[in-house]
Formats: C-alpha cells, structure tokens, sequence
C-alpha cells in the first residue's frame, strides 16, 4: 500500500519504519528534522497535502487534538485525500472532535478509523502497542496488515466513530488512578513504619495486583522516574477524559483528584518525569518520602 | 497446640476447623450459636477467660477494633493468659490501636501477633488466605504452623506490631482505587458510545491491568453485586485507614474520596451489596447504566 505517514515523533518515527519493513511504500512531508534512516526508507515530498494526494492510506501520529485539526483542515490534508483513501488517526485525542472530524472527512468520500495506541516508545519499536481501534468493519479489515506490522493487541472497539480514543481514554483513567492507589497505599504503609517493598510483596498475587503495583510500585520505592510516560502526557489525556466528560455530562471525581495531584506534580517541577512520580505529591501529603 | 479460637463468625469458624483438622486441640467459648460441627471438633469451655486460661495460643477473630478490646481487657483474656502463650489477633483493625494491645498483652508475658487476611469466606474454607503478619520473629516461626493450616500466601510483614494491619490497610486502599478506577473509566466509556465489554477487553494485559478490571469489571458489566465483600465492611477498613492517617498525620485525598464514593452507595442502601456495587455511585454521577 502507499501510505503517507504525517507525524514523526518519537513514536512516530519507528512506526514509520516498522511500515516500510514490512513492504509498504511510504511517504512523508519535508522537514529539517527527517533523520536519514528516515529520507532512505520514505520518499519525501514536500508537504501534507502533497503527501495526501499521493497516498492510498494516510496515518496521522501527533500531539494532540488541534495538531489533527490543524493538519486535516488547515494543511489541506483531507481536502486532498483520494476518493476511496483512508485516513487512519493514530494520536491520542478527544473521542468527541473525532465524531467530528470522521463525519467531515468521511463526506468527502474517504473512510476514516481512530486507532490510538499504548505501550510507549518501547512498543512502538519492537512493533507490540496495543491498538484501539473505532470506525467501520471494512475500513477495519483494510487497515489490518498495516496494524499488525506496528502492534500486537489490536481491537477492533466498535464500528462508532471515537470508539478507539474512548478506549484510550479508559486506559489512561485506570492507569492513573492505579498509580494513585499504589502511592496512597505505599506512602501510608512506610508513614506507619512497614517496610512498603514488603507490603508490595504480600500483596502482589492478591486482590490488589495490578501491573502498576508490579512496575510503577518499583519506580516509586527507588524514585527512579526517568520516562517511561511523562505526568505532562499524562495531563493530556486527562485533560481529554474531563473535557469529554463534561461535554457527555458526567462526573468524573477521581479522575478530577489524580489531574490536581498531576498538577502538583507540575507545580514542583515534576512534569517531565514518569508518571510514577505522581507519588511525590502525595509524599507532600504525608510529609514523609519512601527513600530511605 | 492448644489453641483457644474466640470469634467464630463467617470467616473465624472456617479457620477454626481447619486448624482442628490439622491435629490441634482446639477449645471455644460457650455460645448459643455454636453449630454441631464445632462442637465436635473443640471443647467448649464457659466463656473467653476461661479459654485463655486453658490455651497455648489464642486466637481472635472479631469484626473491628472496639471487639478486641473488649475480648482483650474487658472479658479477661490478656489477664488468663498463661505466661509464655501466643495471643494472635486474625481480625482487621486498626494498626494504631494494635500497638496499644500488642504492648500491653506483652508487658504480661505473652508474645503478640497481629496477622489480619484477605481472601474472603472462600479463602477461609479452601485455607488458602493470604496472611500478613507484624510482630517478632520468634512468635511469627512459631506461629507459623498455624498459619499453614489456614492459608497459603504469608507474609512476616515486619517485627513492629501493627506491621500485618498496615499491610492489611494498605491492601484495602489499593482494592477500593482500583475499583473506583474500573467504575469511572467504563461508565465512561459507555456514556460516550463505546461497548464497555470490549473496552475491558481491550485493556487487559495492557498496563491498565489488574485483579479488579479482571473479576470486579465482571460484575458491574452484569451488575451482579452478590457478595462477595460487602460495601459496608469496605467502609470499616478504610474507616480504618483514614483515622490512622490522622492519627500519623497525613493526607489520602483519593482514599477519602472513594469512602464517599462508598457512603453514597449505603445512603442509596446498597450497604450489603458487593463492593464492585460502588460503580452504582458512578453511574448515578453520569446518569447512565452500564446495564443494557
């Protein structure tokens, strides 16, 4: 397949490649920033829209909500997609503007999926992200090979437009407050004079294990909190999960506490490291840090 | 081992048996509700005093706090206990008063554990609870047959008494987020269109993984809240673990919340409901069913 890849970030980049491995053509838009890894295994034309015009597929793989607004609406992209193309959104953004922007792009005679991803930089290059994926079966099943050369856990959520980015949105919402729930638990543990990486211990295997217990607990009983996933991502797409909540109006409260403990992440310089450090905050809390 | 067993409820009588099975002697106190199957297995001897005075070890197994007080140093037990013997308090309460008994029982010549479980009514009668247990190292090895006998996971949390309830505790707060977790990113998921059982599908083995997305998500998808572990049982523990934060002096906002989260959920009169049946709370705060 031809496929235009728009977004060659950290994540980006090596899905990207993991395309081109597996035999497909690809495109990309001039940039100064195109590694030559990149400028051999793609041709480069010289924007968006030019990228658009040429492709079968074009996946878009950026920051946030007005980055996929900008490049399909401003940059011309899906003014100048082909009759028939499909146009796959793999960033993470807001379930409700992507009711929006399928509705307009699919008007023009593409198809549209939102196919949002976990599993970080790590995934991304070894080609293992889970895949979450909202938009109609056929489109689905056309995309398939092009998901299976970038991920592993791929599903297909419901024919829905956004049903992919709601899926994401779970996922961070859980991940989040399961990173609250360790920390709490931890901070209080070693604040009432246990050994917290033995409290970890007794109760992996129980009621109360969780992948975050078995790795984000580590993090948070060594502080190392080199990303791994940054608080200001993950602010991000809490920001999407209480911003859609209030559009859907529903009330989110826990949600709503782990963003403000994010935030106090933020005020004390926090927001570049892992998500893990979230428990710097609630140390605060309890005057008390689980370094020894 | 002559072992006294008081608090013979869903959870002690379980427990009881099978330490007799495993060849102990074992003595109750005289109560109405005795069942024929303890009466065979144990002597029964007129009340808690009387108990302690026969045994080795003791072992308690009352629903909060005040019981054991009350067993402890109103009903006589600390003060029959025969130098030299084993008071071993299986119920979960809280790791600050536990300090208290622990050094009084001590200060009298017995050795004292706390080793509070998880695990439920099943766990008690397959003896395979998880078991965790603070206080010296001399007791805990002695003590260990014992546990055998009625669980399987044990854990000596650490030598200070209170070191199993903190453990206990800190369980509690992880199983109460990770719920509250499950229940807001589901009811969201639904209300924004998507099929929260492909939602849950879709996340497990990812990091939003857990015990609680596997078994209790389960549960709110049917709304099948039979307990199960009740709501107002989760109520006491983390009554538990927000009197000993004040008490120790820091700050849990998330814990804070889901017991609120949980009163709402009993001024609702779903009290005795399963504790997944805190998403009934969520679901009221979206306005909107996961129920189809």
């Amino acid at each position: 397949m031809k496929i235009g890849f728009i977004g060659l970030g950290i994540m980006g980049k090596p899905m990207a490649l993991n395309l081109a491995k597996a035999g497909h053509e690809l495109a990309v838009p001039e940039r100064a920033s195109l590694t030559a890894e990149i400028r051999d295994a793609a041709t480069v034309l010289p924007d968006a829209k030019a990228v658009a015009a040429w492709a079968d597929t074009v996946i878009l793989m950026v920051p946030d909500t007005a980055d996929v607004e900008r490049v399909l609406f401003e940059e011309g992209v899906a003014a100048a997609l082909k009759p028939g193309s499909l146009l796959i959104d793999m960033s993470s953004i807001s379930p409700i503007a992507t009711k929006d922007f399928a509705a307009r792009v699919t008007a023009s005679g593409s198809a549209y999926l939102d196919a949002p991803v976990s599993g970080g930089e790590v995934g991304a290059k070894q080609a293992t992200l889970t895949i979450m994926v909202g938009g109609p079966a056929d489109a689905f099943a056309r995309a398939q090979p092009l998901f299976a050369a970038m991920g592993k856990n791929i599903t297909h959520v419901g024919e829905a437009s956004g049903a992919g980015q709601t899926c994401k949105v779970a996922n961070q919402i859980i991940v989040a407050l399961n990173i609250q729930a360790v920390a709490e638990a931890l901070v209080f543990a070693s604040k009432a004079g246990a050994d917290p990486a033995r409290v970890r211990q007794a109760l992996m295997g129980g009621f109360a294990s969780s992948r975050i217990l078995e790795v984000h607990a580590e993090r948070m009983l060594n502080h190392t909190f080199t990303p791994g996933f940054r608080i200001r991502l993950h602010q991000k797409d809490l920001n999407i999960a209480l911003s859609a909540a209030r559009d859907l109006e529903l009330s989110l409260p826990n949600t709503a506490l782990a963003q403000q403990m994010f935030s106090a992440c933020a005020a004390g310089g926090s927001a570049e490291l892992d998500h893990s450090a979230l428990v710097l905050a609630v140390e605060q809390l309890a005057g008390h840090s689980l370094q020894k």
